[in-house]
Formats: structure tokens, sequence, C-alpha cells
């Protein structure tokens, strides 16, 4: 598709998925990384280079071999990029990556393009004085962190109170840092958003994301949070992709606080972990996009949506020893695809491969990741293996009985049924699902309410009355139609719909 | 996930995709092919053994250096692979391969199974008398084949009368052959089945193929033939598997006759072209299920499913100089994947690559598809390109109007609206979808109608009288109700049902 050649630096398990991409397209990739590097491993096109993207001479190297370069990582020194471009062409900008690596250059540059952050202050001292000052414009707690080389939770620091400012400091000593106010937020959300050459940004579904000891642990795309925010993440996303220079993929982390709003967490310019998910539930997978972006290769709209509108997928990241021990179960996993990335040795902590599960509803996704899950947590907190890979426990109070109307006039004719249920202490929920309103909501309401571990449903409706019959057709749980008395024929219409419906037998 | 190296009998696009899938479970594999093959452009993890699956010396090299020895093409020196069985592990057995690489031996096995295939005879001298003979036993006109190495349609004559007898023994000379009995089939269906070491078969789904000069243009997944039909392919497919030794994935092509019954047409031990569609819209791809099958690791029924209940695909081969310009096409087409192999020139004919389009439903896949079959069949044509790219001109004759009944006893209701769009020449189908019986069909049909080319939309039914409302609720396409009187309630439950469903919008 392009014959230019695409130098990556650094050849890890983001490298490693980049190749693959490349490849698909017939585009030639060298890699900078130590030898054998999981990148190196599936490309034989090329000697690559060996050696460290850490180190000037191997990036001018590696400058030296291609075409196009590009990064699977950020905190690389940016002066050797600025005195190369031009000699090859940097994707995206070096300005971009500088900016990005600092996280305080990042907040800064955010806040002044008009996107939501956290309230950002650097550090100009690292003195208690210092801190104390922050602390009284910041409140307590506030989070010190590293402005540069922090990943995965690396050189962060929660300053509960003015007394812990001592140890805060020495655990990031010789560091340069900023603080960061605290972000009480209920979810992270997160949203993969690819640059063209031209400066359009096309943005993937939000999805959610899970951290454990400040390492992504799951993620569920898309984001299981209301349409509105999940707009809303898109277009704060895109914007602040917007503002930054050059061409490829970049990860956007943020924050929903209860009041609903989004705040910027921080930005990778390169493929993210929260993007995984599309190799398996989109056409194009972040890393084509990317390679398409960097190449001026077409991308559009739609090669950042979901493969299909009933598409659903859990991705769970595979770390250290119980690798290969959740992958294994993974194989006999209905929807399960397993990526390994080809390291040696399994640390604890280390990410050697991700799992992706998809399904045509999150339900769906979540019951079937569920015991892979669980593996995940046991190894982790060394619990007996007996337990292992049973489907999840119901949780407690979870509801038996779902109480459903077509619009929230039907209330007080249902609520009789609620107060029943309350009375002998029966878990139920209450929704509104209408047959003519939301017939897809309604179809998956129905699909899914055996899985969810519903023994009955209750359905109210007036007028034409769908809701009851065509639930009844859709799923194998008894149920209970109850004809609303509407404004005009005094009921008989709802009756007449309800009496008709369909019997649902047990499977 | 398994420590012993996969040992690969070729490096074509087979071998590259088997290869791929077992870098994501980090199996290593060695090629056999000559240097720069596809398969050995994205393994830098061997040397890899230079020269040519028809070498024996070749063959005992690799398998020197394997521990599990497999093939991507059917056409090797079996002879070899029975010298050095339990040196290495073969999968599948020599045997497979030696029945299987000499058609009529195929054929025969086949039979002898209990399999339906075309009756075949053998050719037991390649002389115009022998033919004759064979003419009057199986009728003209008949296939003559060539009974080994013979793949994309080479080594095939339709011999259609006595007279053409002398040309076809020309054009087939000093090779072995066989004779076929003519299929007159309406489709070409494939399966794809993958056997386990302990002999299970797991299918994936039905999918229609068609082929064009001999080679396969399009597959269609699942096909486009009644859930009846697909599961009698199903059935069929496993059955021939099962009758073979050893694990691994098979294509299965067969041919639906006009009667409604399948015969196998042949049979290939590896991946095939079939199921390349498996990559996107399976969660298991084919490559990673053979992987898996031979190295004895998980596979269940859920392995060879498709990835939601509603994915569907149709992949299209990129063969020879047109590859390119339809590839780049494919990049803004919604739902493409496209798949390059890496091979350096792109020959008349030459396989140099694939692409899938997934979509929610078969008819969205096939209109994203067309466009770029357009481009196929222009280029190979010589049309002039300013018609490509666009999307396809209805056919002729397309309905526009459906007429739609939950069951076929309504239609002494409903065929009063047909007689009448027959009298002024307007174009309309007639089908039975039911709300309460077939709410996913319906779901279905409502939501392709205005893709399909319809304007409106005539819906009858009795009783609750769910079908008009669900599918005006479900489309926007205007929906014309009637009531069908029951047997009770003299039609008034179905008039007050259906006066009451919802307005559907123009979007």
């Amino acid at each position: 598709m392009d014959s230019r050649k695409i130098g990556i630096l650094g050849g890890g398990q983001l490298g490693r998925m980049m190749v693959e991409a490349a490849h698909r397209l017939n585009i030639q990739t060298v890699i900078l990384d130590a030898p054998g590097a999981p990148a190196k491993q599936i490309n034989a096109l090329h000697a690559h280079v060996n050696g460290s993207f850490a180190s000037a001479d191997s990036i001018r190297e590696l400058a030296e071999q291609c075409d196009i370069l590009t990064y699977e990582i950020e905190h690389i020194d940016t002066k050797v990029l600025e005195e190369i471009d031009g000699q090859v062409e940097l994707q995206p900008s070096w300005r971009t990556v500088r900016v990005i690596q600092d996280k305080y250059l990042q907040k800064d540059h955010l806040s002044q393009a008009g996107v939501s952050t956290a309230e950002s202050l650097a550090v100009e001292e690292s003195t208690p004085v210092c801190l104390a000052e922050i602390g009284r414009k910041l409140g307590f707690p506030f989070m010190l962190k590293s402005r540069t080389l922090a990943y995965d939770g690396r050189g962060n620091y929660v300053v509960k109170n003015e007394e812990a400012i001592p140890a805060a400091l020495e655990a990031l000593k010789n560091r340069p840092l900023y603080a960061e106010k605290w972000a009480r937020f209920t979810k992270e959300l997160a949203v993969m958003v690819v640059r063209t050459k031209d400066g359009q940004c096309f943005s993937y579904p939000t999805v959610e994301t899970v951290h454990e000891d400040n390492i992504c642990k799951l993620v569920y795309a898309p984001a299981r949070v209301p349409a509105g925010t999940m707009d809303k993440a898109r277009r704060l996303a895109e914007k602040a992709v917007g503002s930054f220079w050059g061409a490829g993929i970049f990860g956007v982390e943020m924050f929903l606080l209860e009041d609903g709003s989004l705040l910027i967490n921080e930005l990778a310019p390169r493929p993210h972990n929260s993007g995984h998910y599309t190799i398996e539930a989109c056409p194009t997978s972040q890393f084509e996009a990317h390679i398409r972006a960097i190449t001026g290769l077409p991308l559009t709209p739609d090669s950042t949506t979901l493969a299909t509108p009933s598409t659903n997928a859990v991705m769970l990241n595979l770390l250290g020893p119980s690798t290969f021990k959740i992958a294994r179960e993974a194989l006999s996993t209905k929807g399960a695809t397993v990526h390994l990335y080809g390291k040696a040795e399994a640390k604890v902590g280390r990410k050697m491969g991700h799992l992706t599960v998809v399904a045509g509803s999150m339900s769906e996704a979540e019951y079937q990741a569920a015991p892979l899950i669980k593996i995940f947590d046991d190894e982790k907190s060394g619990a007996p293996e007996s337990a292992v890979a049973e489907k999840p426990a119901p949780k407690e109070k979870k509801p038996v009985v779902a109480i459903i109307m077509g619009s929230d006039s039907d209330l007080p004719v249902m609520k009789a049924g609620a107060e029943i249920l309350k009375k002998f202490g029966v878990e139920f929920e209450v929704t509104i699902v209408s047959a003519h309103r939301t017939p897809d909501r309604m179809s998956t309401f129905a699909k899914e309410a055996r899985a969810r571990g519903l023994k009955a449903i209750i359905a109210g409706a007036g007028g034409a009355a769908h809701l009851p019959g065509m639930v009844a057709a859709m799923c194998t749980l008894p149920v209970i139609g109850v004809p609303v008395k509407g404004s005009v024929l005094d009921g008989v219409d709802s009756l007449h719909s309800i009496v008709q419906m369909p019997v649902s037998s047990p499977p």
C-alpha cells in the first residue's frame, strides 16, 4: 500500500501489534529495541536496530533506515527527534511527544486549549513549605506526581494531609514534580482517537477502564455509561487530540466525576492498552489506524466504529505468572481471543498478553469474562484453585423480578406489584422499556433477562400494549401482562392485546 | 502455550496466516519454502528451511527442526511423510493427505464412508473407447479431472459429448484421470471443520462460495440458504472430516443441488480460502483453530461460531494487478478489513490478498462490499474507471412494496392488496413474518427494509396484532396495518392494536 519504511522506537507489545497491522497492509517496519524484542520476533524483513529508545545514537541509526519514524513509547529524548526532523518524517510530531511526556506541560497545554483537566500546579521547589502552600491551594488530599518518566502509576503519591508531605518528598525525591487536585471520580473512561495528517480526528467508542495497583486491568467497550456521557467523552478526547501536532493514534484517559462531568487524566501519543479491544471488536484496529494515519492512507469515521451495532467487548490484561493459566482457560471461553506478546519472563505485574471477549451484548461478554477475571483475582490473592473457572455466584440483592412498563405514566398501576414484592422481601427492579419507542432496548432486555438472574417479569402497557407480548416472545421467563387503561376505550384495547400474548415456556 | 515447535510445509498465504495465529499464542513455527516466502517474512524466530515442499530432502530437513509437522498444501510426497512419521508428529496424518491428494481416492473414500459425493469412475485407460464407455455410464456432460496436482480448476475438463473426448484427452494428457458425474448445482457451499486429536469435529457456519474461472472469488458467511440447509451442510462436512485421520482444520466444498440435496465436491486437509472470513467474523480463526487442534490445545463448539448472532461477512479475494486498487478503496469502506500477503509480483489470477466486510446484517455487508466487487469486475473486463466505487444500481424488478403477515391464514385478507399492486404493475413481495413467533426475523426484516429498496410495507395480523406496530417501530418506511378478524372478538382486538401503532416517519 505504501513503499515507505516505518521505523518504530520501541519493540514491546505495542510495537509488535503495530508490526502485525503493517504486515497486513504490506508496509515494511524497522524496529529499534533490544535483540529478540516482541516486535522483532514477528518481522524477518529487516535486521532491525539493536539498542535502546533512550539512546540518541540508536535513534539516529534507526532514522537512517526508515522514511517515517513513530513511537510505541513517549519517554524519548525529543532533542534528538528535533534534530532528525526533516531527515525523516516524524509522526506524530516531536512537539507532541515533548509536551505529552512532561505531564505538567501536558496539563498546562490542555488547559490552555480549553480542555477540562485536573487543576495542576508546578512544584517549583521540592520542599515541605512549597507543598504545604500547594495543599492550601488544591486542598488535601492531592496527587503529587513526577512530571516525567511516570507510567503504570510509578511516580504518583497521594498526599493525604500536611503531615504526609515529608514521606511524599522522600518517595519522589530527585524527580521533577507537579501537583494535581484530587479528582473524586466514579469511573475511569478512555477514548482512542486517530489524527490524520490533515488534522482530522476520528474517535473510537468511549470505553470504561478498571485499574488495579495503578495498572490497567479491564476495559469494557463500549463503556457502561449513558449515551450522552459516551458522546461527551468522545468530543472531549477529539478536542484534546486536535490540539496536538502530527498524525497517529492517541489514547485519552479521563475521569467521570460524581456530577457527570469529565476531566482528562492523561494522553498517550501512541497505541494504548485501553484500545486493544479494537483488534477484535472494530474493523480497523488502533494499530492499523495508527499505520494508516502516519502513512496518509485513508481513514474515515467508519474505520473507528464497532464491527456491528451489537458488538460488545471486555478486555482483560494478562499480567505476570498467572498469564498462561488464564490464557489456557480463555481458549475454552465463548467469544474469547488470546494475545500473548512473546515475552520470556513472566515477572509479577509484567504485561505478558491480553484477552478480549466479544459478545452480542455486554451482559453476555461480562458473563463469559467473569471466570477469567476470577482466576486473575484468585491468583493475585493466592486463593485456592478449587473455585477457579466457575461462573460467578449471583451478587447479593440481585433482582429476581423485573417490573417494566412502556412509560412512567403506567407507574400508578404498576406500583401495586412493587409493594407486594417489597412486603414479601423479593428483590426486584423497576424500569421503563417501550416496545414502540425503544424496540432494541426491549429486545436486549428480554434476551438478557434469564442470564441476569431474573425469574419473572411483570410488564404493563396501555393502548396497543405490545410490550408484554413482545417480551414474552423474546424470552423464556414467565411474563405477567398488566393492561393499563388509557384515555379512550376504557382499557379494553390493552386487555385484548395482553390476553392474546404468546406463552413463554421454560427452555 | 506449548513449547513444541511446528514445522509448516509451504510458506504461502495459508502458512503466513498460520504463523500469525501461532505468534498470538507464543507458539514457534519453522517454514519450508523458498527464501522470502510470505510466511517467512513474518517470523524472525528462526532461520527456516529454504527449499520446496516437493523435495524429500527439504521435508526431512524441516522434520529435524520441529516437533509437529503440518501442511498448507496437500500436494506432498506422502512416502516421505510416511518415512518420517514417528520421528515427528504429523498432523493431520499422512494417510489423510495421501487419500485427499488423489481426488479419485478421496471420492472413493467418501463414498465408502457413506458421505454423499458426485459419482466418480476411475479412468483405467486414457483412450476414447474408455471415455465413451464412461460417458454412457455417467451421461454427458461429465467432468474429466486429473486425480492429482489439481487446484484452482487446473486439471478439470468438461466433456460435453462424445465428440469432445479427443480434445479432453489432449488437454489432460500425461495425467492420471478420473471422471465425475455432472452436478447441476444451484449454489456452492463450504464448511470449515476442525478435527481434534481425539477425533471430535467442530464446524464453522456454512458459507456460500462464488467461483469465477475456477478460482474462489467471493464467500458469504453465513450462506444465504435456509437454516435447514445450513445444518445439513455442517453435518455432512463433519461426517466427511470425521472419516479421516489426525488433527487439524479441513475445508469442505460442496454443491447444493436443485432438489435441495448436498454433494461433497472436495476436501482440503488444511486452512482454506473459504475460511478466511473467520479471522474477523469468529472468535477463533481457522488458522488458530488449526494450531490449537494440532497442538492439542482446547477447542470447543464455541470456538467455531460467529462473533455475535448478528455478525455477517462477505470475503472478496484480491487477485493479480487490481489488488492494490481494490485494497485502497476498501480502506474507506465501512466494515472492511484488508489482508495483503506480501507477494512481490501481482501476476494475473494470483492470490495477492483478500478483504472481509463485516456488518450487522448480510444486506448491509453486501451493500458495503458491492462497490469493491464492482472494481474487481471492471478491472477484469477492462471497463472504464468512471463508474467505479458507486453503490450498486438497484436490480431490475426489485420489490418496492412488501406484504407481510403473521401467518398464511391471513392470506385471504392480504391478497386483495397484492392484486391491486399487480394491476398497477408495482413490484412487490409477500412473506410471512411473525412478531411473536419470529421476533428476530421481524427485527431484521424491519431494519433492512429501507436498504433493500422497499418504499412501503403492508402488514396484516389478527388477535393481539403486534406485527404492524413493531415493524413501524423498527423502520422508517410507511407501514399500512391491516386488521385480520380472528375466530373471536370479531377483529376488534386486532383493530384496536393497529389503530394505536406508532407513526414511522421518514429519516
